[in-house]
């Protein structure tokens, strides 16, 4: 018993320094860089205020549980720039070995759950995490879209990039969400070509 | 569904804020204080890894929606510090006013839902609302423990305030965590003393 909840508090503790992973991408009010730990927070209210939007068969409790764990193995391989020049395989190992630790130190059960549903998560390809990646995905163009550009200027990112980099996972899980934003990005991309 | 849409970005956008509101606790790293909304991201990882530790017909599902947007209020209300000086019923004033607001700019279904689970969550009656404030107030005595004192020191707290703040809602939910936290708690305070 003791030594389960050492087990669970040790996996808790090394879990704050999530809060000091920084994306590329900046708060709304443009004051600093957005760390994993709140990015995760609001995916996961973007999950429960789009819920209605889930394909038939999702399980937005899963989606919820996906989201909250999906970024811990930034801990020790960093955020990746979805719009940076990174090589997928050499990111694709570090993360596995991050998610290795990481998951490790909780007791052996839990480690194997927490693995597994992130595995899924990456995996993308049941009901559920195709949704989850589908909210992952679509928080940054909001923000980048209220505050002028955000990280597209700092990526020099194109409309045609976006449609495939972001575009294509939204769609998958959420194609009326995609209608409703594709119109918004193309009267911004645009006025920026124009401007 | 453009409208609806609208409104709950709306409320998306809005939520951003949360990020900006700084708790009296730091990172485990010392490095600055926590915000909020990172805050509400590792207590619903503490919700998690803790399930087994809930009560009988504690639904762990509506727990972390409660922990998702329990602290939303504090874009207007701002944080209250636990070991501050506050007059409680002020704040629940502001907070309620905080909640009538925010979760006002969702459409009217999800506005109702979202504020009669903060209500259940503040009014602390409900099991899976006594579980969630158990949850939400064991994060801050676990990284004051691990980073020597944190926000206690800030706000002189004694081993007493903290039985009677922080013990009493974490042993309504979770008492065998209270029961390995507290010896800790002990051998801190005593050290302390002598120190
Ligand atoms: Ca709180």
């Amino acid at each position: 018993m003791t030594e389960r909840l050492d087990a669970q508090f040790a996996f808790l503790r090394e879990a704050d320094k999530l809060k000091s992973i920084l994306r590329a991408s900046c708060l709304i009010d443009g004051s600093r860089h957005e760390n994993s730990a709140e990015h995760s927070w609001h995916i996961m209210l973007y999950a429960l205020v789009l819920s209605e939007q889930a394909a038939p068969g999702v399980d937005i409790n899963r989606v919820l549980k996906m989201l909250l764990i999906h970024d811990i193995v930034e801990i020790d391989a960093g955020d990746a720039p979805i719009h940076g020049n990174v090589d997928h395989a050499a990111m694709a190992a570090k993360e596995a070995a991050a998610a290795d630790r990481l998951f490790r130190l909780l007791p052996s059960d839990q480690a194997e759950s927490f693995r597994a549903l992130w595995g899924e998560f990456e995996a993308a390809e049941s009901p559920d995490a195709i949704h989850a990646k589908s909210i992952d995905r679509l928080q940054t163009p909001i923000a980048n879209l209220v505050t002028g550009g955000g990280s597209w200027k700092d990526y020099d990112v194109t409309l045609e990039q976006l449609e495939a980099r972001v575009g294509v996972p939204v769609k998958r899980g959420l194609p009326k969400v995609w209608a409703w934003l594709l119109p918004k990005l193309q009267t911004f991309f645009a006025a920026r070509e124009r401007g």
